[in-house]
């Protein structure tokens, strides 16, 4: 094994409403929330070298390196680590799973303290803000003042948004990667589909189906409806064009072309990591968030936070328009902010696998924050 | 009711294997096939004037006009009709449903003769040449030598390329609309995905559920993916943007947005009109439809053949270069072809909503074809 790959295990921070007052935006609240995380590099002494990391629909807390027992890496290693863009020798880095999942964090299938079952329909419909207040809290707890960044693509650009929204005073940066301030009508039409199959399936028994068959089918084509977004057409015709599974036509229904064969994959082994309801309730705050300019402006503190967004120019699920009507917003109010559009044929993927452009831009977008802050 | 309404009725036109000798790409073959087919117009005393029109995925034969008792209006009824595009009033047009399809022609949906059950899955595989075959005999059927020209968007494009390869020696003219030679792997994956919906409802019984509950979510989920394909992200803001079915979010997972309702929506009324297994049978028929250049010119009649082929510029689903690949290949062989690509916010809808332009340039085109077919 790789000597510098990090070695991580998964925390976990559990707050009451007595301890810490937790009410969702649907006005509802829990008698207790989790946080699972994970953290990577120290935390200087200054408390001035953190950077949050915020995942998409389908991630978790573990964005980098491996756990003793399990050589998976983390769903960004390939940017978070010793030496990498995101240097885990400088800074020290936090990675939560939302509130809403199913990877540690309170959601859906969590037990509930006070029936002792899961939750399942009766968790509270969460918001991208539900999540970051959440976050706060958790870096409260880490004794973290001020982050030095909050980078996140996708859902997760949503999240450093609304971080920048709520709590601009306790961010020095913002790093949204291929996200957008709202879902346009067509980004929701794809997500309710997705919840349609899975709300469509009888194994889903309106969201109880804990301890029971689970609802594989609906969330599988759910998951196969998404990987069509993520990927460009381009990609898609490289990576599969029409070749066969076989040499010739099955006349059949069985898979005959190498992306159908792809596309049923990835379904089948998405629902053995990802819970169904967690993918309604996830999706569903992704089409609730709607980062209107009076929310983000309403805090003055935002204008000293530094942003860098970054957009791929084949991604069509959150095409590069997205991002430069992020960065107007922040221009028209004189507010620091670099743009990149990088040039990538991976569609939406790319903000996980175009890493060398990408690591150039961060790196050093991090390191002059960081100088920055020294200075202050 | 209009005076110049075309009051209209479906015939049926069936051949057995004894009749007309009929092998399925696929091999196989059945006992008897059935065309349902209506007609528009007179055919003049040269037998020079018919049009065939070839529908898309869930079209049927009803192109233009009503029935004595139900005032449904055809599915291309602001193109076909008198004094319109192509004009009843000079043409004769004739509509016919696909084989494979479920609105009067033979596909799954049929009784097989031979065991007095619908054919399900018994029923062949079919291709798109396979429904070309079966047209080519209702028009020997109507004792017509040439037609004078095919026309159809979408698979109707498809259709209308086949005819040409096929059968290039019985048109005059071809057009062919917001098509494309083949298939790229996101166009397979969106109907793969449509067709894993359907056949993980467990109401689709291996597609032995007629007389019993239909598999109705999985084709409504199916058919709420093909909406999202066929309009353009640009009309889906401006016909919803993000508004809201109530004043607020629901904090549930009901409809929230009028595009979810509208999804729901149209879902749910396909599934009253349309046969699941018959959605199966036709997407495949589309991802294998390949035309190689090979083919397309296997027989030299094709270079008598006039093209018009047209695109609409927001089409995302047969997008406009998949048009100009048809028309750079004709091209190349010195066939006469003209190129439309026509401005339209209408997305893949446009063959159906973008009437002025088209008609404009089809009847125009058509009435040179005619001119020049009568000098010969």
């Amino acid at each position: 094994m790789d000597d510098s790959r990090l070695i991580v295990d998964t925390k976990y921070f559990t707050f009451t409403n007595h301890d810490r007052k937790f009410i969702f935006d649907s006005g509802e609240s829990l008698p207790e929330i989790t946080i699972a995380y994970e953290t990577y590099g120290v935390l200087n002494q200054n408390r001035d070298n953190a950077i949050l990391i915020l995942h998409a629909l389908s991630g978790d807390a573990h964005v980098a390196g491996v756990y003793e027992n399990d050589q998976r890496l983390g769903w960004w290693d390939s940017m978070v680590g010793p030496n990498k863009a995101i240097d885990t020798n400088k800074y020290f880095v936090i990675c939560s799973n939302v509130i809403g999942g199913c990877c540690g964090s309170s959601g859906p299938s969590s037990i509930n303290p006070l029936t002792k079952k899961p939750y399942a329909l009766e968790f509270p419909i969460i918001t991208i803000f539900d999540m970051v207040r959440a976050q706060k809290y958790l870096i409260d707890h880490l004794g973290i003042d001020k982050l030095l960044s909050v980078v996140g693509g996708s859902m997760g650009g949503m999240q450093v948004l609304a971080w920048a929204a709520l709590f601009p005073d306790r961010i020095q940066s913002a790093i949204p990667i291929a996200t957008t301030l709202k879902h346009s009508p067509q980004q929701i039409a794809f997500d309710e589909v997705g919840r349609q199959a899975i709300m469509a399936d009888p194994d889903w028994c309106d969201g109880n189906y804990y301890g029971l068959k689970i609802p594989q089918r609906g969330l599988a084509v759910a998951r196969m409806i998404g990987h069509i977004t993520y990927m460009s057409e381009d990609s898609m015709e490289k990576k599969f064009s029409r070749r066969l599974k076989d040499k010739k036509y099955s006349f059949s229904f069985m898979a005959d072309f190498e992306v159908e064969g792809y596309l049923r994959y990835r379904g089948d082994s998405f629902v053995k990591r990802f819970d169904a309801n967690s993918y309604l309730y996830i999706t569903k705050a992704m089409d609730y968030f709607n980062l209107s300019d009076e929310f983000l402006f309403e805090n003055e503190a935002v204008r000293d936070v530094r942003f860098l967004v970054i957009s791929f120019n084949s991604d069509w699920l959150y095409p590069s328009y997205q991002s430069r009507a992020i960065v107007n917003l922040l221009k028209s109010k004189m507010i620091n902010s670099t743009y990149c559009d990088i040039d990538s044929n991976y569609g939406h993927d790319a903000f996980l696998l175009e890493v060398d452009q990408q690591s150039h831009i961060v790196e050093h977008f991090l390191t002059n924050t960081h100088n920055l802050c020294k200075k202050d």
